[in-house]
């Protein structure tokens, strides 16, 4: 039954390597956690008083979400400026020009420094849907504050931005509620 | 370049299944984002005016990490029962006592109904290490109120909880900082 205790992930732990540098992390995969493990790092990064934005690339503008409501609370910014597409979409040139122009703000923000903490919410799919350019992107975060940290959410991260991330997770599906017919719940999944 | 938009996961466009029911959910892997998409979770339902709380089975008790602090900022309760433990530690026997002794109170917190989101933070491993008997855990899981939502996380999730829960992630690994000698950075990961 018992099992030696293995390696343990917690900072008291972490043996090695001191070089502090701002991080670039991508959530990516099919599964759940991506927008949420992104919501955890700006909690605990507002809990050490760091300023921190997030910039969502699809939820519609009034989404008035667990996230958008808690933000509120904390007085973060969680800025939505997508007009909340789905592949039944009629305009999704509508869709690619509103992510564009958010994507010019989130530059000046980026470049700004003015944020310890940047997440680009859900930024995977403009650039998956060639909206936005990945070359783009990458001299941004290159040319970006040396000791901020940006957070890319979404499904089909593209494959140069895995490259140059720092710390790449994949959330894979084992096994989801709706399959078994229970509804997305408020509080845990929006 | 561009592709079709595929399936979305806002809550907008869920179709399908009406029930309601308090959810098992269970973050494992290897990878990074299981404790820290259920920070974001506990940051959602917080939003959403619900009653939240943190029970952590392997973070010491005098950690202040930037969650500590963060739910300390927003009146959230993250008890912290471990004694940091890690595979050097000498005192396993303790570690183990603690660990019961948590789970005994963690099973009032359930029963109570007090909370519609109950964490277990790094939960797994009393578990893997045959500390504390699964069945217990599936026993108090299924006795709990009917809308409550636990969260379970950590690696090596043992295949009788994940069997029990409803919604199962497991976040891989793709790529890690420290590979790249880049020590864990505060605010990110603690």
């Amino acid at each position: 039954m018992s099992t030696q205790p293995t390696h343990r992930e917690s900072p008291q732990s972490v043996k090695g390597p001191r070089i502090n540098k701002g991080l670039v992390i991508v959530n990516t995969g099919e599964g759940k956690g991506k927008t949420t493990a992104a919501l955890g790092v700006l909690m605990r990064a507002w809990g050490r008083d760091m300023k921190v934005i997030m910039l969502q690339f699809i939820k519609h503008s009034t989404a008035n979400f667990g996230e958008q409501r808690a933000a509120q609370k904390m007085g973060i910014t969680v800025r939505a400026m997508g007009d909340g597409f789905t592949w039944r979409s009629r305009n999704l040139e509508q869709s690619a020009d509103l992510a564009r122009a958010h994507w010019e703000d989130a530059k000046e923000i980026i470049a700004s420094g003015e944020y310890q903490v940047v997440v680009l919410d859900e930024f995977t799919y403009p650039l998956h849907y060639g909206w936005i350019p990945v070359e783009d992107v990458i001299q941004a975060l290159k040319s970006r504050p040396e000791m901020q940290h940006v957070i890319i959410t979404g499904r089909h991260a593209p494959e140069a931005l895995v490259e140059y991330a720092d710390l790449v997770t994949e959330m894979r599906l084992v096994k989801h509620p709706y399959h078994q017919g229970i509804k997305a719940q408020p509080g845990i999944e929006f």
